[in-house]
C-alpha cells in the first residue's frame, strides 16, 4: 500500500471515567441499554486517556484497525455498530447540503492507544470507543448526540463523552434513542476533587464485565431490586451532593453503591467475587481512616476488579497516600510508584497511625495515579501526533 | 468450699448446626426474633459438640459457670434470660404436683466445654446455649418447650435443640412464644449426606455476628427484600429438597443462599466481608468440580467467618477431599489434616485435575472435619464424664 494519493486523517483523545452509581446489567444486549441510569465522574486525561487516529484515503482497500499497535478484526458486532451508525448519520447529514466533506464510500484505518495499563482495570473499552466515536464523527462532520453512538461500542464509553460530572439516563424506548449521557456538572465544578487509582497486585479479571452482567440479571434478585427500588433514589441524592460540593454525602453514597453492586456479583449465580484481600484492606483502612476523624474524608469505589479507586479533596490527598505508601509499602520493580499529580509527603500524627493499626502488607498495590476531574474528548491538531503515517498505517507498532 | 452435703448433677451434649438458609438480623434484640426464618442441618456430635454439667448444692453460695475451664460472669444478659426462663418454667411445672425434685431456692454450678476449636468458625454458642438449656432442663425437670428457652441465648441456638434437618419459624407474636425451632425432617432421613468443614487460615473474626446483624438491619435494604420476598420461598424449596433427598436443588440453593448472605453483609454500611481469599478459592473450585461432572456434587456454605462448610453425598466424600488436600497441601504444623470420618484418598482423573486447573495454595485450609448429620442434645449417664468435681468446681482448669 502506497500514500501517493492524500490521506484525510483526524486524532482525538477522550477521557475513561468511573461510576459513583453503578451501571450493572443490560436490559437490550444488542443495543446496550442498561436497566438502571448511573452517574460517574470523568477522569483528566493528563493521566488517563485513549487516542485515536481515522484516516480515509482512496487507497485503503477495506476497513482496517490497530489497538495499541496490533491489528484486531473489524468484523468485532460493536464496532461494527458504532461504524455503522456514524456513516449512516453523515449520510443523513448531507443529504441536504453537499459541502467539501470525506467521501463516505472510502475505506478507514483506525489506530488507537491506551496510555494505561490494562493492568490499571479501568474500563479501557470506555475510552476506547467514545475516542472512536468521537474520532469517526470529526472525521466525516457528525455533529448529533454521539453518546448513543459510544453507548453501542460499550455502555460506560457514552458517559465518556462528555466531562465532568456525567448521568447516563437508561430511558423507556426500545429503539434506545433515550438512553443517552447528559452533563450533570462541568469540570470546573469541584476543583478540590482528587481521584487516586490503587493499581492493586493481581491476576487479571476471571469474569469479563459482559458476560458477569448479563449471568447478574438473569440470576439475582437482588439486582432487580436494587435497579428498580434503590438506584433512582440514589441518583437524586448523588445529583444534590454532587451539586452542593457535599463531600460527605457524595463520598458516603459512592461507597454504598459500590458496596451494593459488589454484593449484587456476589448474588449472582455461579457467584462473581472481584474484591479481594488487598480491596477488603484498603476498604477497612478508608473507613477507620473516616473514623478517625469523624467525618467522611476518603471515600472508595471499586469496578469489575480488585483496584481501588479513592475519591478525596486536595486538603487530604498528601496525607491519605502517605498513610497508603506506610500499609503497602513498595515493593522495588522498576516503576514508579506515584503517578500522575505531585504528591507532597505528610507527617502522620501518632494518633491517626494507631486509630489505622494495621499491620503493612509490602507489594499489596503496584502503584497509585493522582489525577482529577476532567473534560471530554479532544480534537488534536499537531499532526505529530497522528497514530497513523503517511501511508496510512499504524506508526508504531509493537 | 466443700462438698459434704450432697450434690446434684447432670450431663449433657449438644450438637452445633450450619444454616443452609440463613439467619441474619433481629426485629426484637432482647428476645431474639429474626426477621426471617431459617433452615439448618444439626452435626454430628461424635465430631463436634459441647459437653456441660450443671450441678445444684445446698452448700453453694451463687450461681457460678465455668467455660472451657475458665470462670465468667454469671451476670451476662443472656446467661441470665436462660437461668430464668428455666427457673420459671420448674415453678410453673411444680405449682401442680409436689414430687422430690431438686429445690429452686439451691444456686447452681455449671461447666461447659466445646470439642471443637473457636477457629473454627462453628457457632460454638449455638451448641452452648443450647447445651445449657438442655441440662438445666434436665436438672429442674423441665420437659416444655426449650427451643423458645434456647432462642433468648443465642438464636441459632434454638436449631441445635434437635437432630436432623431443623427450621427455626420466625413467628409473629410479639413476645416470641411462636419462635420455634422444629424438625424438617429425623437424622436418619439421608445418611448418605456429608458434611466437611474446611477451617481456613486467618486471623480472629473482624465483626461479631451478633453486631454486624444489628448494622446490617439498620442500614442493608437488600437485607430486607431478602428477609421479606427471597427467603420464604427459599424455605418451601428447601424442605421440598430434603423431603425428596434431592442434592441437585439442596446444593444449588445452599450455595445461592449462602452467597446471598454475605452480599447483605456486603450491602450493610460500613461493609462487612467475611470470605477472603481463600474462601473464594473454595467456591470457585466448588463450581468447576460440579461443571466438570455436569451436575452439583458438592455444595458450599459459609457462616460470619472465612471458613467453608461442604455439603457431598458419601460417594463423593474422598474424591473431593482428595481434591481439597491437592489444592490446598497441608503445612506441616504437627496437628493431623483430616479429621472426623475417615477418608480414603481417591485417584483423580487427568480429565478433572485438568478442568480445576487451579495452582496448589500451600496452607491456604488448615485443617477438615469429615462428619455428618446427626441427633439433638443427649443426657450422658457416665459419671466419670461429669465436668464438676464432688466439690462443685471443675475437675479440669485449663
Amino acid at each position: 500500500m502506497t500514500a501517493e494519493k492524500p490521506l484525510v486523517a483526524i486524532t482525538c483523545t477522550a477521557p475513561t471515567n468511573i461510576a459513583v452509581i453503578k451501571y450493572w446489567g443490560k436490559r437490550d444486549e444488542k443495543l446496550i441499554l442498561p436497566i438502571n441510569s448511573s452517574l460517574s465522574v470523568t477522569l483528566h486525561q493528563s493521566q488517563l486517556k485513549t487516542t485515536t487516529t481515522a484516516a480515509i484515503s482512496r487507497d485503503f482497500k477495506e476497513d482496517r484497525i490497530w489497538l495499541n499497535g496490533k491489528e484486531e478484526d473489524m468484523g468485532h458486532p460493536r464496532l461494527q455498530s458504532c461504524l455503522r451508525e456514524i456513516r449512516r448519520l453523515a449520510r443523513k447529514r448531507r443529504s441536504g447540503s453537499d459541502g467539501d466533506s470525506v467521501p463516505l464510500s472510502y475505506k478507514v484505518h483506525i489506530a488507537s492507544v491506551n496510555d494505561f495499563p490494562t493492568a490499571a482495570g479501568l474500563a479501557s473499552s470506555a475510552a476506547g470507543y467514545a475516542c472512536l466515536v468521537y474520532t469517526l464523527a470529526q472525521l466525516y462532520g457528525v455533529e448529533s448526540e454521539l453518546s448513543e453512538v459510544a453507548r453501542q461500542g460499550s455502555g460506560s464509553a457514552c458517559r465518556s463523552m462528555l466531562g465532568g460530572f456525567v448521568q447516563w439516563h437508561m430511558g423507556d424506548r426500545p429503539d434506545g434513542k433515550d438512553s443517552l449521557a447528559q452533563q450533570v456538572a462541568p469540570e470546573s465544578h469541584w476543583p478540590e476533587l482528587r481521584v487516586l487509582v490503587l493499581v492493586v497486585s493481581a491476576e487479571k479479571k476471571k469474569v469479563t464485565s459482559s458476560s458477569g452482567m448479563q449471568t447478574s440479571v438473569e440470576t439475582s434478585s437482588l439486582l432487580k431490586f436494587r435497579a428498580e427500588s434503590v438506584v433512582p433514589g440514589r441518583l437524586a441524592e448523588m445529583a444534590r451532593c454532587i451539586a452542593e460540593r457535599d463531600f460527605e454525602g457524595f463520598g458516603q453514597l459512592t461507597m454504598k453503591d459500590s458496596n451494593q453492586f459488589h454484593a449484587t456479583c456476589l448474588d449472582t449465580f455461579p457467584p462473581i467475587c472481584y474484591l479481594n484481600d488487598t480491596s477488603q484492606q484498603i476498604m477497612g483502612l478508608v473507613h477507620r481512616f473516616n473514623a478517625h476523624y469523624g467525618k467522611t474524608k476518603v471515600a472508595y469505589t471499586f469496578d469489575a476488579g480488585p483496584n481501588a479507586v479513592i475519591f478525596t479533596l486536595e486538603e487530604t490527598v498528601d496525607e491519605f497516600v502517605t498513610v497508603i505508601k506506610q500499609i503497602f509499602p513498595p515493593e522495588m520493580n522498576g516503576d514508579r510508584f506515584l503517578k500522575g499529580l505531585p504528591i507532597r509527603p505528610a507527617e502522620l500524627s501518632e494518633e491517626l497511625k494507631s486509630a489505622l493499626a494495621m499491620e503493612p502488607s509490602p507489594g499489596g498495590i503496584r502503584y497509585i495515579i493522582t489525577t482529577q476531574v476532567g473534560p471530554g474528548p479532544q480534537v488534536l491538531e499537531d499532526p505529530q501526533q497522528q497514530l497513523l503515517g503517511p501511508d496510512g498505517l499504524p506508526k508504531l507498532v509493537s
